[in-house]
C-alpha cells in the first residue's frame, strides 16, 4: 500500500511512503506498546465490531449517500482505504508489495510463534499442530531456528506433501493412531518434543500440543483462535512438571515497530515468502479467493486491484 | 549434616564436609540434568515409594534385623543416614546447620519459584497464594528482586501480620469479597499483575492465579502441589492473550549445582532464613513438630536431634 495523503497530526508518514496495513495496531503511548513483552494495544486491538474511525466515530466509505463500514481496522478490499496510522507499517520501499503483503498477518503469525514465543534452540525438536499457512509458517520459523526434528500433525494426510517444502520433516495423522497423538510423539521423541506450536484452534488440539512437550524444558504455544466456549483441561502435574504453556497473538510482532523487520528477512532471503503465495485472482473474482481459503486449496491467494 | 564416610566412587565429598541433604537429587547424568532449564533428574527424581538405596534395592536401616525403609532419599530423623551422593549438596562450612537445613526444601522452592521461574521485574506486581512457609518463601523472592507490590491471597486473615515481615505489602481474603478474586485484584493492578505465585495446590487457586495476571505479559507460576484428580481449567483465550503459564518444582534449583549459592545468599545476608524458623523442638517431641505444621502455627520447626 502507498500512501496517498496523511492527516493532521501525522509526522511518522508521508505521502508516497509504501506500508503494509495490519488488523491490528500500535499506537506506541499504551502500557501495552510501551512493554517490550506485549503486542496487545489498548487502542488498536484487533476490533472486528467497530467499523468506524476512532477519532470520530465516523466511516471513510460511502455508496449513494449511505456509510459502508470500515473493516478490522484496515479496510484492505479496495484501491483506496483510511486507516489509523497506528495500523501501518513503514517498509523498504524496494519490497515488492504483492509478496510481501502476505506478512501482515497469519504468516507473521505462525512465524513469530516460533522465532518470538517458541523460541526453539539450535537442534531441538519442535511439533506443529496444523498445516495451513499459519502453521507452515511456524515451520518455516522452527527451520530458521535450526530445528532438528520438525513433525507435522494434521488429520489431512495431503498437507504432507507441500509441508516438507517449508522444513517439516515428520508426519503425524492422529486418524493413524488408536491413542492420543501427544503419547504418539512423546513415544518418537523420547519423552516428548522441545518445542510445539498449536495452529488449528481446535480445542482437543490445543491440549494435546501442550500435552505433547517434555517435562522439565517443553514449552507449548497456542496460536490458532479458539471458540467461545472452549475450555483448555489439563492436570496441574502437567506444568508442575516443568512444562509452560504460552499463547500468541500476531506472533507477539508489534506491528509497526517489528513488521519492517521481516520484510527485511524476505528482501535478506533468510524468509521465502513467495512459497505461501499459491493462487492469484483479479478483484473481479474475489470470491475465488475465498472458495480456495474455504476449501483449503489455498495457503495465499493474491487479489489484484484494479483488475 | 556432615559427611562421616563415602562410598566407593564417590569423589565428589570427603569425610568431614557439610551438605545438605535434598529430596530430590542430581546425578549430572541424565538429560534433564544437562538441561540448563530442568531439575526433574531421571535417576533421583523425588519417589516417595521407594524406600532402599539405588545399587543394590536393599535398605540401610534396620531394627532387630528387621529393615526400615528408607524416606525420599533422605531419611534425615536419624542421626546417621545413607544416601546417594547425588542427594547431598555441598556447602559452605561456615554455614550454621541449624539455620540453612530450612533451605533444603520448602523455602527454596519458594524463593526459586519466584527469582528462577517467575522472575519479576523490579517494579512488578506480584500475588502471592498462600501465606506458609512456601508462599512467604515466594514473597521473599519478590521482595528480593524488587516488586513493588506484593499481595498475598489466603483465607486466613491471621497471616497477614507475619506475611508483612515477608514483604507483603497488601493483603486479599477472597472470602471478604462476592466476587472470585481474579477480578478483586485485577481492579486492585488496572487489569492484573504482572506476575503470580499459587504456593497452596488448591486447584481452584491455581485458576485464579493464572487469571489474575495482565494480559500481555503477565506470568503465573503454579507450586502448590495438587491432588489426583484436579483438572486446571481456562479459557484458550486467557492464553493468547499473551499470558504465560508455568509451574515449577522445587524453584527450579538443581539440587547440587544451586542449593550452595543459596546457603550464599544467606551467608551475604541477601535471604533471611531465621524469620522462617518459629520453633524448635528436641527429636523426643518430634510429634509435636508434626503437630505445629498441622496446626498452621509454625512456619518451620528445626527439630534438634541427640536431645
Amino acid at each position: 500500500m502507498i500512501v496517498e495523503s496523511v492527516g493532521e497530526g501525522v509526522t511518522e508518514l508521508e505521502p508516497g511512503d509504501h506500508v503494509l496495513p495490519v488488523f491490528t495496531g500500535e499506537c506506541k503511548e499504551c502500557r501495552h506498546c510501551k512493554s517490550v513483552e506485549s503486542n496487545m494495544c489498548d487502542l488498536l486491538r484487533i476490533n472486528t465490531d467497530r467499523g468506524v474511525m476512532l477519532n470520530d466515530n465516523e466511516s471513510r466509505f460511502s455508496i449513494n449517500g449511505k456509510p459502508i463500514y470500515h473493516f478490522v481496522g484496515t479496510s484492505t478490499f479496495s484501491e483506496y482505504t483510511v486507516v489509523h496510522v497506528g495500523c501501518v507499517a513503514k517498509i523498504n520501499p524496494a519490497a515488492p508489495m504483492d509478496k510481501v503483503c502476505v506478512l501482515s498477518c497469519g504468516i507473521s503469525t505462525g512465524l513469530g510463534a516460533t522465532l518470538n514465543v517458541a523460541k526453539p534452540k539450535k537442534g531441538q525438536s519442535v511439533a506443529i499442530f496444523g498445516l495451513g499457512a499459519v502453521g507452515l509458517a511456524a515451520a518455516e520459523g522452527a527451520r530458521m531456528a535450526g530445528a532438528s526434528r520438525i513433525i507435522g500433525v494434521d488429520l489431512n494426510p495431503n498437507r504432507f506433501a507441500e509441508a516438507k517444502k517449508f522444513g517439516v520433516t515428520e508426519f503425524v495423522n492422529p486418524k493413524d493412531h488408536n491413542k492420543p497423538v501427544q503419547e504418539v510423539i512423546a513415544e518418537m521423541t523420547d519423552g516428548g518434543v522441545d518445542r510445539s506450536l498449536e495452529c488449528t484452534g481446535n480445542i482437543n488440539a490445543m491440549i494435546s500440543a501442550f500435552e505433547c512437550v517434555h517435562d522439565g524444558w517443553g514449552v507449548a504455544v497456542l496460536v490458532g483462535v479458539p471458540s467461545k466456549d472452549d475450555a483448555f483441561k489439563t492436570h496441574p502435574m502437567n506444568l508442575l512438571n516443568g512444562r509452560t504453556l504460552k499463547g500468541t497473538f500476531f506472533g507477539n510482532y508489534k506491528p509497526r515497530t517489528d513488521l519492517p523487520s521481516v520484510v527485511e528477512k524476505y528482501m535478506n532471503k533468510e524468509l521465502d515468502v513467495e512459497k505461501f503465495i499459491t493462487h492469484e485472482v483479479p478483484f473481479s473474482e474475489i470470491n475465488k479467493a475465498f472458495d480456495y481459503m474455504l476449501q483449503g486449496a489455498s495457503l495465499r491467494c493474491i487479489i489484484r486491484m484494479g483488475a
